[in-house]
């Protein structure tokens, strides 16, 4: 699993980075999360087929998250789009897009699914290779965070096995499917003995915009690699709960108290041109932080850490 | 006056190109002429006073044309933005903007008001400095052309009499105010034989989405510079028919039938990276034909052809 940030500046474009969205990327499935204005842009400088986004994912209505979305609508329609697009969202997000699409007359060529996003902890997606959940995070409107899991569904055979018995390709893929084996001298491969079970899933949790709440830790907790806005330092912590955004520092707890194994920091005001002091702040409290920079995929992986 | 291209490619982003946005300055105003996607960091690239633009023109609901709107709008207000704006735009705009202002609950925090552009050729603004007019175009929703005039309300005083009376800046005024001066030798300077007429107020014409359509040129008849949509070359006529769009060569024979002095290409499609065939088709047809190009700007006076 990798994520692309194509955006992480809060409110207001500025200091060449534009508003939010991302990509996660999970085997050959690509998921857009949120979409600012120039979404669709960003995803032509960065190199993203735009062709295997079949979900995209809206945290809530403020622009900075989804002025992007019309726009990507309309080009997948320009471009020839076929396959469905499935938009998960807040109530109202609909009947926005429907009054759009409807005053510029262009029927779509593909069939558009919304999902209203849900109080609670809330399973949206379930596939071999993936999960996708959504949990509510405190901000001046609804809001959602979002939990991104990469599903190792299949056993792993043992390599000792691979070898003493030489086993062909055809014979690892019936021992992951489940199916002993049986060798050409007549001895018999038990999945049982031969397989290790699938390793644990790499999960990636996203939470933007929101106040410091502890009440999230529950929903993120170990993931490996959290994203958690950081619009302020805490010199600007009475903005930050005016306007209900946290502080670097508040990342940095929220992702020790969840023990996630690395902080992903963005989401950034405007009035920070150099975000080393965003950085210090939180590595002081949680030191595997890095700060999310527009164009660059981080991976997220276990063993990458 | 001038106009400075923030845009000019059609429906999907391509080549560098966005979609249609352009600011017209004429002395101290500026005014915003459709408002594609990512028209706010056009803005900013392009060193445009966001704070000088009191009124933005929409010229019809298809996405390439408004999508930036909401963040313009949105971004205004969070700059702390107190001046009043205005939208003049098809029926429909008001609705989603205000559908999208309510769903963020960020309530602005300067005034918003809405015009709704009509039939006919209609008078939008008069000001002593410019004129405003709106037209119907031909396209596949309800779509307007834009006339802005730079005016210039005041006479000019003759050189040969500042020169020979020594005429101070404020005789100057006086005269240029309509008011007959008195010298220090008692001797009277009178407005009539003093002044000359105010000059012929520059024009440009904007057409942007339409079919050739020769019932344009009433209204665009003699235009300084005439910015009309060049979609598609010759070669794919039957797609611009089809979509309602016109080509290079229509472009210009529009402007030679409307006697404008200057041709202005845009609105290209993503098909063309290199935009020379747009070119060398309308200048065969209109020779003082240009290709519009992002971040340039164009001057609109009579004197600079």
């Amino acid at each position: 699993m990798e994520v692309t940030i194509l955006g992480n500046n809060s409110a207001v474009p500025a200091h060449h980075r534009h508003p939010t969205s991302q990509v996660i990327k999970i085997k050959h499935h690509a998921f857009l999360l949120d979409c600012g204005e120039g979404t669709q842009m960003r995803m032509i400088d960065y190199s993203i087929k735009r062709s295997r986004i079949k979900h995209i994912f809206i945290s809530h209505l403020h622009g900075d998250h989804f002025f992007g979305l019309p726009g990507v609508v309309t080009s997948f329609n320009h471009m020839g789009r076929k396959d469905d697009l499935h938009i998960y969202g807040p109530k109202g997000l609909k009947a926005i897009l429907e009054l759009i699409l409807a005053a510029g007359d262009v029927p779509l060529q593909y069939a558009l699914h919304f999902h209203e996003l849900k109080s609670g902890f809330n399973q949206l997606m379930s596939h071999e290779d993936y999960e996708v959940w959504s949990f509510p995070v405190q901000h001046r409107i609804p809001t959602w965070g979002f939990v991104f899991k990469e599903v190792f569904s299949k056993p792993n055979v043992i390599k000792a096995y691979i070898d003493t018995y030489g086993l062909t390709i055809a014979d690892i893929k019936a021992l992951k499917a489940g199916n002993d084996i049986q060798l050409a001298d007549g001895r018999w491969i038990r999945v049982a003995e031969a397989t290790s079970p699938p390793p644990p899933s790499n999960v990636y949790a996203y939470c933007s915009d929101t106040l410091y709440d502890e009440d999230l830790v529950p929903y993120i907790e170990g993931a490996d690699t959290l994203y958690h806005e950081s619009t302020f330092t805490e010199e600007f912590r009475e903005k930050a709960a005016m306007t209900k955004h946290s502080t670097a520092a508040e990342a940095a707890r929220i992702a020790a108290l969840a023990g996630v194994q690395q902080l992903l920091l963005g989401h950034y005001s405007s009035r920070f041109g150099d975000l080393t002091p965003l950085l210090e702040e939180a590595t002081a409290i949680f030191p595997n932080t890095l700060l999310s920079i527009e164009g660059q995929t981080y991976s997220i992986t276990k063993g990458k850490k």
